[in-house]
């Protein structure tokens, strides 16, 4: 393969050339039916080269030695007729790997077979009284790629992961209750699909209550795949080197400064022993590492690819994720990891004597991260009365990231595994003096 | 391929086999820049199988015989799992096709570089001082497909047809329009680029001077990417089948009502002489055909695929469509089209004493299709004064598309061909006393 870069110098000044394999064995799950079997198989080459300043990129759906040289020779092409970067400095360098996490093989041989026996399994456990699987999947993905480039980067990882997650709705006595999902993800093919359907049953039986929420001031629990949604919006786009260049992230001047309480550490970290992400280098061939960027409430720095760090004068922090439809790198997460606390979930709601729990907000995706504005609808959410769930409620929240994290008072022992943008480790967090709006 | 047939007979009481094979070649177009080059292949094949009414899905990325007969045989173990659908009642029977268009071979062959020309000589034509190219993208998509069934559906098409958009952006004197888009698509290589630039600068030439609007009722002309994306939510959903049996749609008994006045006409015909979707058969291999849905006004009836119609007694007017996701079909439209009236678009606005002009609507995606309820945002949208276009605006517009319909007062001789959910051949369409909040 090396010899496609051989073949590139011809062309470029530098070249990068990207292969990536992919195979997802899987099920779907539609109203308490396996509605689809599936093995899906793909395969990606990305080429970017660079001629006096002048980029040029070409993506082909082949690992074909042949046609990717022909991807080359286009790439070259449109780089002559582009106008020169004049922010451009280079790809990078070749630099050390961690060691790899072990890999498990099953994943990248397993058979959609197994997921529709897991799936009936689950739709089997779920399969009470008023209770319909509205819908769900299940599957295991496996990944190989090649990231080279001219300047001696070579490095080729291969791993996998599995998930499985069910949505239940209630459905009794006239009453309706909102979608209500859990979810695993892991490494190897153990999922606990037992655990997820207790989850979302237990859930269920929550919701068939419904409680009204006041307009209040309360304190405010929030469960990981909800913590996720909010702060994926709201907050983590700020932590973008990308943005700081660009002058649209408030938190330009703050680091070293307190964003929340000392409750609150983030780190990416893609080896972290939960993450189902373990990537040695990112997308551009740049060793990934564990990047501290809030410890005990304090900003500790920015997150960078190759391309804005070289612009700012900095290392790049190993955050280069490439988008397959455009072939481009942009700046993000691998696995980002919210430390947990030291007390159990149960013990934080059982310790409220008024409050609520949230297990998803609705319309976080529209918060604003160049100030962390944000408008969320609480849904599903429950009311806890005197340390126990009522029962369902809905509320609206609306106010600014940066003045919620100060009231952060608990964050949960239990962390959630989340398969989303790479992957996360979430636990529960818990604020006070939430401003809600009832309905 | 029809040894394939057979070979799931042995496991099936009926099964369908079902193979796609796409190529598209083309380049995106990002700040003046052609961004990214891309030749895409995929193999897409779908078993459906059905025994003693148990529906099994295989989908697998390959055409391969072999691979494809272990999906059947994956199929086979999902529909012995699953539960009969008592309301099955079989995969069509074979039927009459029309004549094929003529295909423009091309289309399979051309190079990512010819749209990287096309593409620099859009941007070029765009140079204009204060005028920011910020988007677009052109490209040609070529698909083979083979549908086959047990009942002895046997049929193959291909072809292919090209696109070409550009999103501008004017950026003047501290002033800042929204992205205005203009785009041509046909099936061949014979793009019109130069009407798609100047189409898009004498938008944003009248977008850099912007207008205040009033809450009024007023007339108000719909260019054809605003009408389509109105309807495709808010009346087209209204249409299908499915939605009649399940009781979700608000014409149920209106066959041969009138939902609009005679200046409305709307039927659905992917051999129609401007359609980009020329299909002689639907997912499931049944014919398609011209199926008139609004004759002058009066509603004349409902489109179908091969499940909801046998179901509900009737017949499949051939508009079942494939997800590649899921392998399942649902009830779609080839080629709609809302046939043209007998003045220009220039002699409309030149006849409106103060009205304005839609180019595009937001939101319209919220639309209610059980009601016809909508509330969307016209951006970009012009004032008219004395039969002028005076600058740019922004106004809302809710109400019930089954009271705007019959203020229509005139339809455009233009027709504008839309690359999307297939194609769609849409005039502009001008309403009269429609209620509008200003800002």
């Amino acid at each position: 393969m090396e010899e496609l870069i051989r073949f590139g110098e011809k062309f470029f000044d530098e070249l990068e050339i990207a292969m990536y394999k992919s195979r997802e064995a899987g099920v779907q799950i539609e109203l308490n039916e396996v509605s689809t079997s599936a093995l899906r198989e793909r395969v990606v080459t990305v080429v970017r080269g660079i001629k006096d300043k002048r980029l040029g990129v070409a993506i082909v759906d082949t690992g074909d030695k042949e046609k990717v040289k022909e991807a080359v020779e286009r790439a070259y092409k449109m780089a002559k007729l582009n106008k020169p970067d004049e922010k451009w400095v280079s790809f990078p360098e070749p630099g050390k790997y961690r060691e790899p996490r072990k890999v498990d093989k099953e994943l990248r041989e397993v058979s959609p077979d197994y997921f529709v026996e897991l799936a009936r399994e689950g739709i089997g456990m779920a399969s009470e009284e008023g209770i319909v699987v509205a819908g769900g999947g299940g599957g295991a993905e496996w990944g190989e790629s090649l990231i080279m480039n001219s300047h001696g980067v070579n490095v080729f990882q291969e791993g996998g992961g599995a998930f499985f997650y069910i949505e239940l709705v209630g459905m009794k006595e006239g009453k309706v209750t909102p979608g209500i999902f859990d979810f695993d993800a892991k490494l190897s093919l153990k999922l606990d699909v037992e655990s997820v359907v207790k989850n979302a049953l237990q859930k269920v039986k929550w919701a068939f209550k419904t409680e009204k929420s006041k307009t209040e001031e309360a304190k405010v629990v929030v469960e990981p795949w909800a913590v996720s949604s909010l702060l994926s919006y709201a907050l983590f786009p700020a932590f973008s080197g990308e943005r700081l260049v660009k002058g649209t992230t408030p938190l330009a001047n703050k680091v070293g400064e307190k964003v929340s309480n000392d409750l609150l550490t983030i780190y990416d970290d893609p080896l972290h022993e939960l993450s189902i992400n373990p990537v040695i280098a990112d997308d551009e061939g740049v060793p990934t590492r564990r990047n501290v960027i809030v410890e005990k409430g304090i900003f500790k720095g920015f997150i960078w690819d190759n391309y804005w760090a070289k612009i700012h004068g900095v290392e790049s922090t190993g955050n280069g994720k490439r988008n397959l439809s455009t072939g481009g790198i942009s700046i993000g997460f691998h696995n980002v990891v919210i430390e947990n606390g030291k007390r159990s979930l149960e013990e934080i709601i059982g310790e409220i004597e008024h409050g609520y729990l949230v297990d998803g907000f609705q319309g976080a995706h529209s918060s604003n991260p160049d100030n962390g504005n944000f408008a969320v609808v609480a849904n599903p959410a429950f009311l806890i009365e005197n340390g126990e769930v009522k029962g369902a409620t809905v509320f609206m929240m609306s106010g600014n990231v940066y003045e919620l994290l100060p009231d952060l008072y608990a964050v949960s022992k239990e962390q959630k595994v989340l398969p989303f943008g790479g992957s996360m480790v979430v636990p529960a967090m818990a604020f006070e003096n939430v401003r809600i709006a009832g309905k």
